[in-house]
C-alpha cells in the first residue's frame, strides 16, 4: 500500500492515525502510519511541551504530526470565568436537572476539577502551534477547516504542511486556496465534528474539485475500507475512531474504561450527531445523556466555546460516574466494528492485509 | 467488470439500475446491466401489465427486474376514500396554508388528479407480483426490506430470485432469514427510504452478517464508487438517483422538465431525509416544500400510508407549477454529479469506464 502521500510525509503506508493519546500516536507512528497527536485537550501549552517531549523519545525517530482545533471564525475569547457568565440559567438548570435524573453522582468534595475544553480558543490553538513547532512535526492538521492564512505560512516556514478537514467541496477549495497542503475529506459517518455528506459521495468530489491530495476520513477501520477510499481518488486514509479501542488509549486514559466497554457493546447504529458536546455539529457515542439533549423540551445547544464550558462539569461527573451507558464522546459509526480492546500494531496489521485482499478480490473482477 | 452477480442475473455487468420510468430500466438492461422497474406508481395493475408488455418488446431479450414496495408491517389497508378519514384536519389545513404561502397555484378546474400513491399497500404490491411474473423478469426487489415469505416462495416457484433492501445488519441477517437471495445495503446517502449509517460503514457490515450476495446502494454513479463498492465487498451496484438525469426519464415524463433542472442545479447538500414523503425516513431534494416541513410549528408527519394520502394532492399541485424550487423528489446525495441530462448509454459507459481508471490506480498502489 503506497501512494504520493507517503513520500509526502515520509511514512511506509498512507495511513493517518488521530488520537488524543501519545501512546497511540507513537504506536501508530512506529506502525508504519502517521500518529496525529489531538492537542485540544491540552488547555496548558506547556503541559502539551511536555508530551510532545514523550513523543519524541518514544517514536523511534519515525515521524508524527498534531491536530489543533482552530474554528475559520474566531468564537468569543476570554478567561473560563468571563464566558461562564454568558451561559443561560435555563441551560444551567437543564444539565443540573438531568444528571440528577439520569442518577450521575456528584463529584467527591475534595476532586480537583478538569477544567473545560479551552483548546479551540484561537488564542489557546495558536499557542498549541507554537509549542509544536518546536518538535519535529511532520503535519498540522486542523479539525474544523483552514487555519488562518498566518498560522499556515508559519507552519510552512518550518517545513510543515497543513492539512485541513472539510465536509463539503466549497469549503475544501477555500482551504487549498488558503494554502492548506492536504484536505481531509470528512464523510459524515466520521466521529467528531462533522458535515451532513456521505464518504461515499463527499470523498470523489473533494479530490476533483482541488488539486491537493486528498485523505479520506469517516468509516474507515479496515483495509476494504482502506481499498474503498483509495478506489474513490484519496491519496490516503484518516482513520480516528477505531484506536478508541486500544490497549494503548487505556494507558494514557486509564479512567477511561467505562468509555471502552461502551465502545466494544456499541453497533454502528449506536452514535449521533449534535450540538451538545462542542456547539457544532459533532458525532458522538449515543448514550442516556445523549437521548436527553433529544427529548422534546430540551434546550438549543449554546454556540462554541460555550456549550462545551456548560456541560465541561457534566463531562466530569459522568466520567466518573464510570458507566457505559453514561460516557460522552465523540465517536464514528466504525465504532460498531471495535469487538475487543487490542494492541494498535493488530489493528494496524489487519489494515494492510485486509488492503491487500480487498485488492486481489478486485483483481478478480476486472 | 465482472462479478458472481452477472451469472446470477444473467447480465454483462453487476450494475443494478433502478428507476420508475421504463425507457430508462430498458435503457440500462440493453447497456449491459439489469434494469428495474419501480412498481409503486401503478395503482392499477393493469397499467403495470401493459408497460410490462412494452418492456419485453424493448429489451432485445435483455434481463430486467421490477421492484416494489411492501413494508414489512402491514400498513392500514382500504380506500383512498376510507384512509383520507384517519388524516387530521391540523395535518390538511397545515399543508393548504403552506401551499398558499409558497405561491403555488390550485390546479386547472377541468384537472383529472393523479391519485396518491397506494402502491405499498399489501394488496395492491401483491397485485404488482402477480402480474409481473407472468412477465420473463429476472429479479423482485422489495424497497422496504423482505417481503412476506409467501411472497419470496411466490417468486421463486416461477424461478426469480428476490432482494431486499436493508440499512442495519440485523435487518439483512431477517431478510435471508426470510428466504432473500440478494440484500441490498442501502447506505444513508440514497435516496428514497433510508437509514441513518453510510455506505462506508454499512457495506462491510451486511457482507460480513449474510451469506448472500450484497448490493451497494447509496452514493453510487460513478465508476470509482463501483470499485469503492466492490472493493467492500459487494457483489454489485444499485444505482438509482443517476438516471433521473436522463433523456429517456423525460420520455416517460414529459413533464419533470421543472425537476430535471433542480437536479442539475442540486449540489451534494441539496438533499434532506424526512418522513414528509410517506411517512417513512426518506431521502428527497431539497425545496422550498421541504423546508416549509422542517420549520418550528410544522405538524410531524402521518404514519405511511397516510402520510403520502395527506401530500398527494399537494404533490399534483407542486409537480404543475412547474418550478425547480418546488420540487418534490425523492433523490440521493449523489445528484451533485448530475450537471445535464444525457442518455443512458453514455452515464453506463462513464461507469465502466470509470471503474477501469480505478482500478489502474489500485494496481499502481500496491
Amino acid at each position: 500500500m503506497r501512494t504520493e502521500l507517503c513520500d509526502k510525509l515520509g511514512i511506509e503506508y498512507p495511513i493517518i492515525g488521530f488520537t488524543p493519546s501519545e501512546h497511540v500516536a507513537a504506536a501508530i507512528s512506529k506502525a508504519g502510519g502517521l500518529g496525529v497527536l489531538g492537542c485540544v485537550r491540552f488547555n496548558d501549552a506547556g503541559e502539551l511541551d511536555t508530551v510532545l517531549d514523550w513523543m519524541d523519545a518514544n517514536t523511534g525517530g519515525k515521524p508524527y504530526g498534531v491536530d489543533i482545533v482552530m474554528p475559520a471564525k474566531i468564537p468569543a475569547e476570554g478567561t473560563q470565568v468571563d464566558l461562564d457568565k454568558l451561559i443561560p440559567e435555563e441551560h444551567k438548570a437543564f444539565v443540573e436537572r438531568t444528571l440528577r435524573e439520569l442518577g450521575v453522582p456528584e463529584l467527591p468534595e475534595d476532586t480537583v476539577e478538569r477544567a473545560g475544553v479551552l483548546g479551540w480558543l484561537h488564542s489557546v490553538a495558536r499557542s498549541h502551534v507554537e509549542v509544536a513547532l518546536k518538535h519535529p512535526i511532520k503535519l498540522i492538521a486542523n479539525a474544523l477547516g483552514s487555519p488562518p492564512v498566518d498560522v499556515i505560512e508559519q507552519a510552512h516556514s518550518h517545513g510543515v504542511p497543513v492539512a485541513a478537514l472539510a465536509g463539503k467541496a466549497e469549503h475544501a477549495r477555500r482551504h487549498v486556496d488558503n494554502g492548506v497542503d492536504f484536505v481531509v475529506a470528512q464523510g459524515y459517518e466520521a466521529g467528531g465534528h462533522t458535515g451532513e455528506i456521505g464518504s461515499m459521495v463527499l470523498l470523489p468530489e473533494i479530490v476533483d474539485a482541488v488539486g491537493a491530495p486528498v485523505l479520506a476520513a469517516g468509516g474507515i477501520g479496515s483495509g476494504r475500507q482502506v481499498a474503498a477510499a483509495l478506489a474513490l481518488g484519496a491519496a490516503g486514509a484518516w482513520t480516528g475512531s477505531i484506536w478508541l479501542g486500544t490497549e494503548e488509549y487505556l494507558r494514557t486514559m486509564p479512567s477511561s474504561e467505562a468509555m471502552q466497554r461502551a465502545l466494544v457493546a456499541a453497533t454502528s447504529a449506536d452514535t449521533v450527531r449534535t450540538r451538545i458536546y462542542t456547539g457544532k455539529p459533532a458525532r458522538l457515542l449515543k448514550t442516556r445523556w445523549t437521548e436527553a439533549w433529544a427529548q422534546p423540551g430540551a434546550p438549543e445547544p449554546l454556540p462554541m466555546p460555550l456549550q462545551n464550558l456548560l456541560v465541561s462539569h457534566a463531562h466530569n461527573r459522568l466520567h466518573e460516574a464510570n458507566d457505559p451507558g453514561l460516557v460522552s464522546m465523540p465517536a464514528g459509526q466504525i465504532i460498531g466494528r471495535i469487538d475487543r480492546i487490542r494492541p494498535v500494531a493488530e489493528i494496524f496489521a489487519e489494515l494492510l492485509a485486509g488492503y491487500d485482499e480487498a485488492l486481489e478480490r478486485l483483481e478478480k473482477s476486472r
